[in-house]
């Protein structure tokens, strides 16, 4: 029990080499392995790639997976370690949650050495692994409920330098939406942790519902757009079309563009991504479990904007989120 | 704890009437009422509808609701009594099982009066509603993982008779595909019990993924041509196209023809639905969460044959379903 986490393998060796993240036993769960890549091509940006923080959001293990078969020969500089998937427990659980102690990872950072299992995931990787990066790259995606235009998100930094330098680098990958999301619940996200440490942290969001080749495809050219920003690779970036269109924009949704369900049902959209609607325009409509004689409630946009991810047809709780609706950045 | 289940209203009204299916208290869950709807034309066939047999299939529950919206004016005769939500603790729970007693609702029929929830619900229901209903349509859908042509499937029916006439209804519906599922594990099914009333059991299964427009049309249009066929509505059934298509076929598939994953993993599909593929074509990749070094494993197709339905990227346990691939009937 006394064990402190540690890599089964030198991120120094030069070129590719492979091993594991040892997470220490705790009083819920045994020794945790979470498999680890690192491609070190010598001097230049140290940075962190994970995927899989929470277990159903697949696209990012996927994305890692596709980087791993192209990035030893194409990196000319730097050192790339790779986490395909942070959180194999909830992987295994098709769970956003960590199934064994019921935490979700992305609200335990920086985590506890003593802490559940969840916390230790968090606390391993923070000591072990981020204090070896400049540069985190943490790819999610919307999870099945939701879908979602791929997109670079951040929530404001207090740092305007680093704030900046997280804009250009999100910007660089080029993703069809880079959004400043205005956000009140970020105790113990990892983005935040990281941005405290006066690091550069990219968190991409994507897809949600049904994994889709268009997708991955739009991912992998991202994070090989960010890489060249970097300097890590050489190439021109590449911009995937999303749903027929090419653009990139970068919008920003505040809490007043908030939209959740006043009430739980079922939730049936009526609108899709990338769709602009109006100040009261329909979004969709709740309808009620408990009774076939009440109505369906109808849910209005609060505000003129972008919908960039919008809850599939799926149950909704009292006040969960149905979507992001998120306008031009003020200036 | 000795009440016996109960309709709150008499589905003999005539014209449109409400209430709940009430399902006792027993030692895990409270008293539950399921909302429950009667239209009420006099003679003809009597007709049971049910949805959300599994908590996280809510094709079914909206196409309930919009059958509501102009069967009360459509219907000729006869008594179609609706249940949107047949389980409303799973749907509740996002969950295809029952979360209060971790049971699939759709393997403890016909259920027992002193056993957990999902044991007295389907006990209510046979016992109050299937003995008043001839024909039985049971909404669902292949739930989050998989996608899915819109199909009705029945399984082999040892009565010769009523297989002909389960295959007629059924194909009368007008659905892309309808398919006969050779299938090992029917003990405690819903359709296996009603088939031994000697009574017709329609199953649909639809969507799965993300839950979109095209599928409740065609929902709505295939429930809405079974009804013309029984003689309780009029009107000419439609036939709305599913991905540019407006074939009707009707396929099997044989237990040689399943495709299961040999070891867990995560899977990212290599073919899309109605796709014809070959013995020996690739369906995806199954790749391991534990390692970066192993290789991930290629599934090739078992037989000749349509893709009905495959799984989207997804967890995947050791022995799951990835594909369902049906073939032409055997004369």
């Amino acid at each position: 029990m006394n064990e402190d986490p540690h890599l089964t393998f030198d991120i120094n060796t030069p070129g590719l080499s492979t091993g594991h993240l040892v997470v220490p036993a705790g009083n819920d769960f045994e020794t945790l392995a979470i498999p680890v890549v690192s491609l070190n091509k010598g001097d230049g940006p140290r940075i962190l790639i994970t995927g899989a923080n929470h277990g159903n959001e697949l696209e990012g293990p996927l994305v890692a997976r596709r980087l791993m078969a192209w990035l030893p020969e194409a990196q000319t500089c730097g050192r790339i370690v790779i986490v395909p998937v942070l959180n194999p427990p909830a992987v295994r659980g098709s769970s956003r949650n960590t199934p064994i102690d019921g935490l979700n990872l992305n609200r335990t950072f920086p985590g506890r050495p003593d802490g559940s299992i969840s916390e230790r995931i968090s606390d391993a990787l923070c000591r072990v692994l981020v204090t070896e990066a400049d540069i985190v790259f943490d790819l999610h995606s919307m999870g099945p409920p939701f879908i979602s235009v791929p997109m670079v998100i951040t929530h404001p930094i207090s740092d305007p330098d680093l704030m900046a330098k997280t804009l250009r680098l999100g910007q660089s990958m080029k993703m069809p939406i880079t959004l400043l999301w205005e956000h009140n619940e970020t105790a113990g996200m990892f983005d935040s942790w990281v941005h405290g440490q006066g690091k550069i942290f990219i968190c991409t969001e994507f897809g949600g519902g049904v994994l889709t080749l268009e997708d991955l495809n739009i991912y992998e050219a991202g994070v090989r757009n960010g890489l060249i920003n970097l300097g890590v690779i050489d190439g021109k970036p590449e911009v995937p079309p999303y749903r027929q269109q090419k653009a990139c924009q970068t919008l920003e949704t505040l809490l007043v563009d908030k939209v959740a369900s006043p009430l739980p049902g079922i939730f049936e959209p009526a609108c899709s991504v990338l769709q602009i609607v109006q100040q009261g325009d329909i979004i969709g409509k709740v309808h009620p479990v408990d009774s076939v004689s009440s109505e369906s409630l109808i849910i209005r946009s609060p505000s003129e904007g972008t919908i960039c991810t919008i809850r599939t047809g799926s149950f909704v709780a009292e006040d969960q989120d149905l979507a992001i609706i998120a306008r031009p950045v003020a200036t």
